[in-house]
């Protein structure tokens, strides 16, 4: 591997990509689908075709045998126990009532009166635009408002046209001072505001509450006795099953309670491909520990956790620890951390990837006091009462996915593919790829026989068309890390080719020897 | 192993168990817990405790390995080429409409004007029952309704209610004929019916339909244009990314898509623990064929199915293969086939496990109408453009699960436990269970080192609490095939004992071959 190929590779950092071209990929090379696209698609919903099922399906069992099966061992060398837990998406819905989810879930939303659209009222800000009049003088346009996350060029085609029916003149950025968020501003400066895909001012609202929880009706009436909720979180199904892990397990605090599963939210401008999305993953684990070991445990699980998404092949570069601040943390919480990654859209900066709350003893509190269940544990070796308290790693395995692609995808000029998905061969989709050079001479069967072996273990695919160019191309783009081809060298001594993903470069080995070329590259 | 013990096993069949002590278990062992039980549960939901979990995962797995990863060679000795797929549960409402569920997936319902309760018609069987007076005369008694699957002792209970405020006499069963279901009858008939739950004749409504799609609503608005549903299939989302499949995947026909994923479907009376729940997994793979070879492909799968669930440790003997009859079949349909499991509330008869549908071009022929998009496929070998016919096993998970739960419930009064869970070692919760005899003399030491080798492969517990005999009890009920005890000798010679599940037996290996016995047991 030469060195300079390396480093080439590792300069390009999230600021660098694009968010289209890593959509066009997942698109092209079926990652990821929008959901119902021969119908239009659905806004905020997507499919994951093959290869990103494969992604996915990986870095969940990634999470399951790091945090169930072989969980890093505790603070002070202790082993840890943690079990496994699948509860319903749809529970009672007095669950959602104790955790707070039916009276507070809520985002602050405004309506358009002319488009109809909602936003989130937080998520718009507003611009006092400016125009150069053909005399020289500047002077307030109008108030516009965009979207977050939309750049300056959306304020100024707005303000454009503006300014073409009112005079002409010369577009001119607002002054730091114009631009706010829409909920910060009095309703008298809320009347002027255009909306952002309207033309007339104060087409909005004002922000109103909004329940993110998904309604449906379980049951043959449809009436308000019979309305249920799709879970907006896993976490209240391990806390809901509490007492039972504890009445059957056998577990003695401290002990982990974790789950893997869809949730869903009802979000009003889901955005950023699947950084966003109304229907997506969780990987959630609830930490039940003494009071007095909370603190000790909340740093472990911070420190392991951002650990952990190194060791999935996340640049350290790119990975910050956040601490929220005193005014960010809900009343009943002593600390939080964002793990959190720079995503191209958040590029310098960063975005939640998971994040590990201190939630003290809040939701035991709150489902003892409706279930009238009580939810204490007699601690023998202490020989006291208490509510455990929970330190609650909380991480989007759809989030994780879409780190794991923008970290993979690398632009290379060099190659006829231009980039290669440069995943870590643990959790690549396609962990090898075995071609017969040509399609006789006893090579396909070779190459048959070694991929059969082969898929025993890994995640391998067979492909015995076009030339051997093409198919190194595919495989660049797809991310398998190693192509073995079966050529005339090994119809005559045995050797096939490797050629690695990452830097282009080949080499002969034993046809014994791929299986422990594997092992050694997959666990090594 | 002595062959005495191991028939003494064999003779239990499902009819000798009784679904209330495999719930008993699944609830104190932690497999399965009503969902939101602290909060009196939701009927039809169901929770998956850590053993639960663990059975679930290891059998999504085992499907997903042998269907996707590894499938069968084909009838021809071909290789088979299936990719995985995992889409959205909400889907746009327009899939609906082109399966037809929006339309069709209606069940006949009935309600209870009395107790308000809603039942399916046709699970309402009505008997009239019978009494006999003091002075030996045999009279009609009543039309009662009683639930499918309800033994005669409810029907009797409620005749006697009856009888006894009717001037008494002792209850006689109903003839035969005197039998039927509600929806058979006629109306004047209906009106005399006592409802299940009531004591009023005539109290049921006549049968209407009901849609048993969870309605939801996507967006700031709840209307009518903001409809959408929670799938009732998996298999929909397949056809609806059949194209972006073939367009990115270089799949040739014949080919499959699979995926693995909840449904849900809000059933009137759901039953039978987690065989009719509301919210359920299902297995589904499309194969996608040349019209001219699907029957050949119908045939394979229907008998590939059969053989997988052997595979998994499903007794040939409660299973059994039964094809549909013509009325049975869709209109679109030519042929279908259930793999059927002998539950114990269904023996002697059989039960649906999984069912291969020939499915004929229906599916591809509704998306290409109501999406307007082209399905067809180019077959370059035959030179021939053609909508692929479609066969479909479709298994449920669920269903799996409790189908394995009812095979390994072996009750034998022999045992502290009285009952041993008899898990394929592959699919086990818990694969192997490793215990230090004492809590003293370098043992738990040992054996905790033992228990980290081991858990990197397996899903292994460590339990050091309690006398040996306990222990075992402990790892009979929740079936783990193999305990491993580290004792003196091992101190001394590095030799263990393994305590077999099935048989009880002992016998003595040195530490070393514990990894090639679990490798020989597992995959062997």
């Amino acid at each position: 591997m030469s060195t300079d190929e390396t480093m080439s590779v590792l300069t390009v950092t999230p600021e660098n990509k694009s968010m289209e071209d890593i959509v066009a990929l997942c698109k092209r090379r079926g990652f990821v689908f929008p959901a119902s696209e021969i119908y239009g698609g659905l806004n905020g919903f997507w499919d994951y075709g093959p290869l990103g099922t494969a992604l996915k399906n990986n870095l969940r069992d990634q999470w399951w045998r790091d945090m169930v099966d072989c969980p890093p061992d505790g603070p002070d060398g202790e082993s840890v126990n943690i079990v496994g837990l699948d509860s319903s998406i749809i529970q009672n819905p007095k669950v959602w009532e104790a955790s707070g989810h039916v009276g507070g879930f809520n985002d602050p939303m405004v309506d358009c009166t002319e488009t109809k659209r909602r936003y989130r009222a937080d998520h718009l800000q507003v611009s006092m635009a400016r125009v150069e009049r053909s005399n020289g003088t500047v002077e307030n346009l109008a108030l516009i408002a965009t979207l977050e996350g939309d750049g300056e060029d959306v304020l100024e085609a707005k303000a454009t046209k503006l300014i073409k029916k009112s005079g002409g003149g010369k577009y001119v950025s607002p002054e730091p001072d114009g631009i706010g968020l829409y909920p910060d501003m009095d309703r008298d400066t809320q009347l002027l505001v255009i909306g952002p895909d309207s033309n007339k001012p104060g087409s909005l609202t004002e922000p109103r509450q909004f329940n993110l929880m998904f309604k449906t009706f379980v049951g043959a009436m449809s009436g308000e006795d019979n309305v249920a909720y799709l879970r907006p979180e896993t976490a209240q199904g391990i806390f809901a099953n509490y007492k039972n892990v504890l009445d059957t397990m056998r577990v003695k605090v401290p002990f982990g309670i974790a789950q893997i599963g869809k949730s869903f939210r009802n979000e009003v401008t889901p955005r950023n491909f699947i950084f966003r999305s109304r229907e997506f993953e969780q990987m959630e684990m609830e930490f039940f520990c003494h009071p007095d070991d909370a603190k000790k445990w909340y740093e472990f699980w911070v420190q392991a956790r951002l650990d952990w998404w190194k060791s999935v092949g996340v640049d350290p570069g790119n990975l910050i620890r956040r601490e929220h601040d005193a005014d960010e943390l809900a009343h009943y919480s002593t600390a939080c951390a964002d793990v959190e990654y720079k995503y191209p859209f958040t590029a310098p900066a960063f975005g939640e990837l998971e994040g590990i709350a201190h939630r003290g003893c809040f939701d035991l509190t709150q489902h003892q006091e409706h279930s009238k269940t009580k939810l204490s544990y007699f601690d023998q070796e202490k020989n006291e009462r208490y509510l455990p308290h929970v330190i609650e790693p909380a991480a989007g395995l759809t989030r994780g996915v879409l780190a794991l692609l923008t970290e993979a995808f690398t632009p290379d000029d060099s190659r006829p593919s231009k980039v290669f998905m440069k995943f870590h061969p643990r959790l690549a989709p396609i962990q090898a790829a075995v071609f017969p050079l040509v399609n006789k001479d006893g090579m396909p069967e070779v190459a048959n026989k070694l991929y059969k072996e082969l898929r025993k273990t890994y995640s391998v695919q067979f492909d015995a068309k076009q030339n051997i160019g093409k198919r190194y191309a595919r495989m660049d783009e797809a991310g398998a890390p190693f192509c073995f081809t079966i050529d005339g060298d090994t119809m005559e001594n045995n050797t096939i080719t490797v050629r690695h993903r990452d830097t282009c470069t080949q080499e002969t080995i034993g046809i014994d020897h791929v299986a422990n070329f594997m092992a050694e590259k997959v666990n090594g």
